[in-house]
């Protein structure tokens, strides 16, 4: 007997049919903002992932060398694909160019609750603006996406932030500062105790006095005193962040937002506004998931300079949300009809169900030869909420048998009138 | 820049929408008949394919060894995963296990017209039954994927045959002859010259005029002489034929269906009826996708004797006969309603925007910071059939402008009455 590998998961029916539902919710979600489809290759050439993220990355990646010698690698995230499809046709795609997408990613990393090797995100991104308008079009969706699944303001945050903010206060403290560092170590400031912090802020280059100032400007949050210590650039910054949350006022997003400047998603690309969205009550203890700006990585890629906002929702630590909030959908299966046939009413049966099914109905029938009891029983098991049953008997009459599940109710239908020109059926019709 | 690796694709937006409509038509089909969706890894132990189909399938395979030196491979085929997860929980799935998905596998192998490295397949099995009906279900089903995507009787045809015939002749002819290596001849049979075909068959242990004789039997198709001819074995396989295509005719797929026992599918594990589906034009010169009963798969994998029967239409292939039937689905894109916001409106725009979304329409609105006629032409770009003209002069006059794209035709509506309870306003509405 096979195992399917650590890390990686076989979805059963009734694991994948919530997980179905989540999935067509948050695309619903981006394609009433007018987001695209596209599809998008599971290998790459590992150097496009060692090129925007370091020599490092290769340790977490399913990488190989193939049998024409190239060094490949399994898809870690979409950023750096979508950022090749961008510029290999720049000059034809129209802008903004708004894309969405969902499929697996693969890294190679301790596996833990919520965090898998083989994981599903759905990918959103705005190509080609860098008004405030499409950072709050990024929050507007994720929040969409969000309340459509059944969650409330009372479930889930946006932690918004903006990177020149903190890129700026740390060099009107220290013009040497090692700004990525810095700004790292901020991202681990939930996970690490106060000395630990201040200590990974003097490793990046801040005086200890100059690491506590930082640490109460951003954490006081008042954004008219950051913006006079900052000077001009962290203004702008300010201004910006400040620009987007009205965006997203109009857009119906602004109360799920909170201005929480400790925020800095760990990558390195982020340029402007970022956010993670966090669970209300903290029972979800890590982010869910997180976006933000990233202006510089399509002229990294050599395309010509291109604005770019993207939110990629994972689904293994959303569905942890869900299920934290109660909205996790756990619908048992259901099944429209069950055309029962027994004895020699193969043919009449057979009828039934594809006129059931060219309305569109969910429709089983035997294919087990199974007899009478066997059959109700698996019409059962599979949820049927109606159950057709074309007897010899009953023919000789010219009549079906219409038996509502539920209500074990049943009567009798003129064969030629089943389903007739209904598109569904049911016990009421004919009782 | 950075390039997709070769055999790989990018599917653009244009190129995505049709593959999506083709995919959901199809799974639409699958689900009318109550198959379930699953989800299932993209890596796998190598050692299952090896099991499954010997050693040499290794050069075939994106295979590799781990970081935690596991050697695995890139899914080539559904059909041992699935296997895998039927024998994982024989006891809790219920019978028949009615399963489709839809996704990408992985093949390192010569890139030509309709065959790719990346290649999408949607794949659809019946585990648990061995009676007829379920091979005729398979086969119903794939005749209303390809109906229901515009195909008729006149574009494809399933070329229908059993392995237990041809086994079964093999054997009348010769005890001693290699099944399988003569079933591989016969596969090859369209391929190549007489000779040749001859020759593979007198390499398999027939003599040639035995060989000769057995091709003419089955290239005769007449098969009652078929099973005088080929004893208890050979006659039961032709009963079970009849018995499918007798199904099948019920299910409303016969029609679609021609005897062809040359048709003898490639892959060593089917056990009793198969398929494949040929462009009838022959424009599409290979096989576009096939199917069949394999019996022994699962018990070969650990799990208890389960019969099984299955189709994995590939969509590459697919896609050519859609669009040599010129029925591929090439829609421009469209959009709803563009929410154009000049000066300073963008609050009540949003609302409208809003308002239309979540009565279930695609609503762009601008992103960019554009003048009117920029936003005209961007709505005109992405094919928005209403544009709704939020301006401060109509504002002031508690009025926004709904303009029909097609028509040029524009009128004036309240702005407290846009949309209103109207699910899809326009033009006409307000005219």
């Amino acid at each position: 007997m096979y195992d399917h590998l650590k890390g990686f998961r076989d979805f059963y029916p009734d694991e994948m049919a919530p997980r179905r539902e989540v999935i067509d919710t948050m695309e619903d979600a981006a394609k009433r903002y007018g987001f695209r489809e596209i599809g998008t290759p599971a290998l790459e050439r590992t150097q496009m992932y060692v090129d925007k993220s370091g020599e490092e990355i290769v340790d977490e990646l399913y990488a190989f060398t193939d049998k024409g010698d190239r060094e490949v690698a399994l898809t870690p995230e979409l950023t750096p694909t979508v950022a090749r499809m961008v510029v290999a046709k720049q000059q034809a795609l129209s802008k903004p160019i708004k894309w969405v997408s969902t499929r697996p990613f693969w890294r190679y990393e301790q596996v833990q609750q919520g965090r898998f090797r083989e994981f599903y995100q759905t990918n959103v991104d705005i190509f080609g603006s860098s008004e405030p308008e499409a950072d709050a079009e990024i929050l507007a969706f994720a929040a969409d996406a969000l309340t459509d699944l059944g969650l409330s303001a009372d479930d889930f945050e946006f932690r918004v932030s903006h990177r020149d903010i903190l890129g700026g206060l740390l060099t009107a403290f220290d013009d040497d500062v090692d700004t990525r560092a810095a700004i790292r170590a901020v991202d681990k400031r939930a996970k690490v105790d106060e000395t630990e912090y201040l200590g990974l802020l003097t490793d990046a280059g801040l005086s200890w006095d100059d690491a506590e100032s930082f640490d109460d400007l951003v954490t006081g949050g008042d954004l008219d005193a950051i913006a006079e210590f900052g000077g001009d650039d962290v203004e702008a910054a300010v201004d910006n962040l400040r620009e987007v949350l009205a965006a997203a006022e109009d857009f119906g997003a602004r109360e799920y937002c909170t201005v929480s400047l400790t925020t800095a998603r760990g990558l390195d690309y982020y340029t402007g506004v970022v956010f993670e969205c966090f669970d209300s009550t903290g029972e979800v203890g890590r982010s869910v998931f997180g976006g933000g700006r990233y202006d510089d990585l399509i002229e990294s890629f050599g395309g010509q300079p291109t604005p770019a906002v993207g939110v990629a929702p994972g689904h293994a630590p959303l569905n942890l949300l869900l299920q934290r909030a109660g909205v996790w959908p756990e619908d048992a299966a259901s099944t429209d009809y069950y055309v029962l046939s027994v004895g020699d009413t193969r043919s009449v049966a057979s009828r039934v169900a594809r006129d059931l099914r060219a309305a569109g109905n969910t429709v089983e029938t035997d294919v087990s030869g199974r007899s009478f009891g066997a059959q109700m029983g698996y019409a059962d098991s599979i949820g049927a909420e109606t159950v057709v049953i074309v007897g010899e008997q009953d023919l000789e009459n010219d009549e079906v048998t219409v038996k509502e599940m539920d209500s074990g109710e049943q009567t009798t239908a003129p064969v030629d009138d089943f389903p007739g020109d209904r598109d569904a059926p049911s016990y009421d019709d004919y009782a």
